[in-house]
């Protein structure tokens, strides 16, 4: 459906990057909720700009409720959310129209709109729209809060820097969640800070940009949410992964590590603790496609940001003519430390939405009566 | 939508493993096709068990045509295709009702469904409701084709064994899609299938299984396809290939290998010769999740098949002990010879529904009338 | 969606008159429920043709369960629920293969289907493809009644004479229900029983075909039913009902007859009764889209049969010439009395589906936590 | 889908009568579309209240584009649609706050929403919430009238009072379509013109309301438009035209009247005059769900106006004691001559839907490659 995601909870994305406004519209969220600002703030801020290791573009990124909040909870109406574009720069963008930057959607949104799209700052393909993502997936995921399901990301690896693993421990996961949720570059262990800041600052001083792995987990999932054949917990969250732009592969579990593996080595053994746990967690939490009650367990890579300021080859839209791009503009070295509560807030928006498809079906008692 | 997938030709997928039958209804076919019976017969004999490296459970697979096929040409209906199950041991399953097989969805689904699902042979959640994905993959293929699109897969890695990569050269590319096409066990060197098939087979013996990592190719898919923001040809491509059992893992172009980059290396310069093309093709053809005309590139991984003749850790369902379990049952030491064109299926299926999308919408040439 | 319908349980028809089989796919079904065949059946048999009233037509319309029901239970996969062709006659219409029938779907069905359609006895488009929209509604009334509500519809109104309206005292309408419901050919008022039958006889007797309005109730409805803008009540359950062959007009509550009412005529006036109730129900149970608590009422137009065998002015689709057409084949010269049951399946479908709507809604208590 | 309607292109509806603004956010829209303002323009001015017939409740209605249109173009990405609220006067419906208007959605909605919906003007059921329907709809308008399809409403009885019936005769019906399009109170034959407002504002005096039929024709509709099952012409409207507040009866072609009749009098017999048409159009332009190419010919009833001034009786919401209601706020004594461009707006939406639905489904020429 394009720019429309759920099946419950309807999210329809909309703006460009140097349009008047970028927002979003939630169908159908349950009437009286008192969204928790604080926390919709706390998100928003993660996913700021900061610092030399991010653009220079500074958006106040204030969101406005334009409809389906009132007395401060929610109507039950649509949620419009908005968030007016302030700091845009787009003269920046008037000398590279025709002159594709490589990797990006620019040549892919001329094809695809006919030249007609909004071309400035990446337009409707730029990462700014996860502003809005950010704070739709903020009330998702109060709402899970509210079921104690707690979910967190860490940098798993900038570039070839690699931060520790989650803990296979659930109390453990619990505090580490918890920590990397305050933290704005959020890493498990912090001897890995610096190393990572600077690497990245190198890159932005030689006009270049890096990439790297966030490892993400969902606590507390109850057991049965996900949907075959279709609708598995896999599809449906790669399906919002998958939409952030510069992601470009998901694995759950152990992922693409399962194939030097024998199936003995990674079957997780079933034992009972109270309720039924796995020995090891090497599926992620998941068999077929449906919850089993362990952590989720999900990494996604980030490619480098394709806006770098070295000059690069391309052609001329017009004249297909090459041309060598030096492109002015304000852009970010590395999205990782950005990219993780966009990530966090699909994971969100995606649990809920399965959560909410399970309760519809299970919401009526039919099986007292019938059987 | 659960078992239901598509916005323009939608397929409804029905049936368990030890049931009457299972198949899929397919709605929005244009009418007039002519089925490719003989493509068709040649994916699903891809699918088939073979040898000592499947499952010795033989069905003969014969697709049925209950509805939308007159004359030999597809009526515009719904086209619903059944194929009998005729060959089940549901004994096998009885002594195992309640000791949940690990890694697999045993344990998930009865949770999911109370204890109520069909659990013989994996139910539902059987690699056999593959089967009519692969004969409904293979009319979107024959469709796609008659567009000039092709699509192939080999066994890039069978455990630790790797075949050569795909060519990047469009033209060799061609030929060797057409090779792995031929193939029942789709490599492009076969200097590795020995090896490969000895692997497998010494899993068997031991009663283990491998896994392995799929590549896969979409040529000449024209540019300008996919949806922003939520369906991608990222997103739409994972969310199916995630709805296949056992895939665990999927990544386009360069995937997690983009982690250890600058921007720089991998970012693919344009370039003109005849069509706008890239020098490098680490984006696997997708730039904002939309086609850019160079070939797209699909990796899944396929975790080794969960059901093991060796004695594993489980729990009893009823009682909550922990018992040793030897299963018995028919089972593949390996898939990824047979799911290479379980995943061929669904890319086409996912590649045609955004043509489609596309079509939709530029399907009226309002331009040139308001211009 | 074509042939699927619902968000939550979603049902999607295929088959041909003279095909193979009819069936439809139920996705979505809570596991664990024993259908209740014998409602089933009932509800089967209101749909036969009896008598020299309706069709000769006589098929066993045995309903098979293919998938999705094991043990007697629903499984929560897919129900897929088939019904065989047996008795066809198909050679009746090769010789009106290109002669139209005026009225019918046979013109509309080549100009969309370029020809390829099935074309026998209406194929997709024949009353016969209710059949299975019947065994699926039982299945959804079922629920219905598990939660004390109650659908029920007799013949307003066979050409120019008309039974009795629907009471608007609750305990009297659940009686006249529970009355409907048991009948094969529906009135309240048996009176007017002898004169209808006959008023069909003579039709078919005439090579004629006769039509006239249903009235159907919903009693016990929970208030809060129904969505805005576009899910309203009305929105829904038209969009079934015109889904239906034959219905050309469908009203709620007073309907067409507001046209010559004032406001203070009809609005319903709000009193307290242990419930909030109307003291009228011209709105029939619906303010603004949404349930009220009074009964939800409906009238449905059926038009008159299009099959007649009065020799008819028609075209031949190839040669464009004027024809007089005769048609053989098994027709009903009304279908009034079988329709009503279809009309009560799509009712339960529709309203099960707002339903599970409003639950999935409301199925977490988030206020208590936030507010 | 709640809010959201349209497969193709999807509109998106959001807003409450007194609170920031109203919008819609319409995703799918080909890039390149020079939107006809002068249209929009005018279609918003049918639906402004005029004079003594109408609310005294004045809005500018100045539409504004949020994004997706640039360079005086839609962009390809979505168009969002936003008209600010200025003339509230929310202190009106402070003091009937529990006082719920009878026939009105005030108690639905407070049942639905607990209380948490914005009450003031009706909040979200407002029928204010029609006019970024009918901004949207003046673009689908736009895009049919390039194909050459032309829809009109004309006010077909207003109370007792009726217009005369639009012509059987397509060039007539053109210039009775073009003609009623000019006007703001939409009247084939202006002689029922003075007699109509008379009864209006007698109404608006008498502190009553009243309601009306509103006839529409869509012209030129190619033949081959509409779904099998769920999809038909009748279906997609009639679920629009529900949405709208106030509806509460559709027909198409005779409607109602079909039972009265016998089939040999209704059945459209079919001739050819270079293309194929019937020689009377009883079935309203659809046959089997699907356009036959005759003019479509709707109607529709619009119930009096819920809001008028004389005392009513109704309930408090927390106190349940009966009370007498003296309404303040500004309503309509009839909305039948505003309801008509909110007809014509759902209805190029849905003829839209539906001809894009079957172009995707046509697109590729599958047929030359396969027969």
């Amino acid at each position: 459906m394009k720019n429309t995601f759920g099946h419950h909870i309807t999210y329809t994305l909309f703006g460009e990057s140097h349009g008047e406004a970028i927002g979003i519209v939630i169908d159908g969220l349950p009437s009286g909720i008192k969204i928790n600002q604080e926390l919709m703030q706390m998100q928003m801020d993660k996913r700021k700009p900061k610092g030399k290791i991010s653009t220079q573009r500074h958006e106040e990124d204030k969101v406005e409720f334009i409809s389906g909040y009132f007395n401060n909870h929610t109507t039950g109406s649509p949620l419009t959310i908005q968030i007016k574009n302030n700091n845009t720069k787009s003269s920046d963008y008037e000398a590279i129209r025709y002159r594709v930057r490589p990797a990006h959607a620019d040549y892919t949104a001329d094809e695809k709109y006919h030249g007609f799209q909004d071309y400035r700052g990446g337009g409707h393909f730029s990462g700014r729209l996860t502003a809005p993502i950010v704070a739709a997936g903020s009330i998702a995921l109060q709402l899970l809060n509210t079921l104690g399901i707690e979910i967190g990301t860490h940098i798993k690896q900038c570039k070839d820097i690699k931060d520790d693993n989650f803990s296979n421990d659930e109390g453990q996961l619990l505090n580490e969640i918890k920590l990397v949720n305050q933290k704005d570059f959020a890493l498990l262990n912090e001897t890995y800070h610096k190393e990572m800041i600077d690497l990245i600052e190198d890159a932005a001083k030689n006009h270049d940009s890096i990439g790297g792995i966030l490892e993400s987990a969902i606590l507390n999932l109850p057991t049965g949410i996900g949907e075959p054949f279709f609708d598995s917990i896999e599809s449906t969250l790669s399906h919002l992964l998958f939409s952030i732009p510069a992601i470009k592969g998901v694995e759950f579990g152990l992922g693409f590590d399962f194939a030097n593996k024998y199936g003995s080595e990674v079957n997780d053994p079933f034992y009972y603790d109270g309720k039924v746990k796995t020995r090891t967690n090497n599926n992620g939490g998941i068999n077929g496609g449906i919850s089993n009650g362990m952590p989720i367990i999900i990494r996604t890579v980030v490619k480098p940001t394709p806006s770098i300021y070295k000059p690069q080859e391309t052609i001329h839209l017009k004249t297909h003519e090459s041309e060598v791009l030096e492109i002015n503009g304000r852009h970010d070295p590395a999205i990782l430390h950005r990219a993780r509560v966009v990530v966090d807030s699909v994971l969100a928006i995606g649990i809920l939405d399965l959560i909410l498809e399970r309760n519809a079906c299970e919401s009526i008692n039919f099986k007292e009566e019938t059987l």
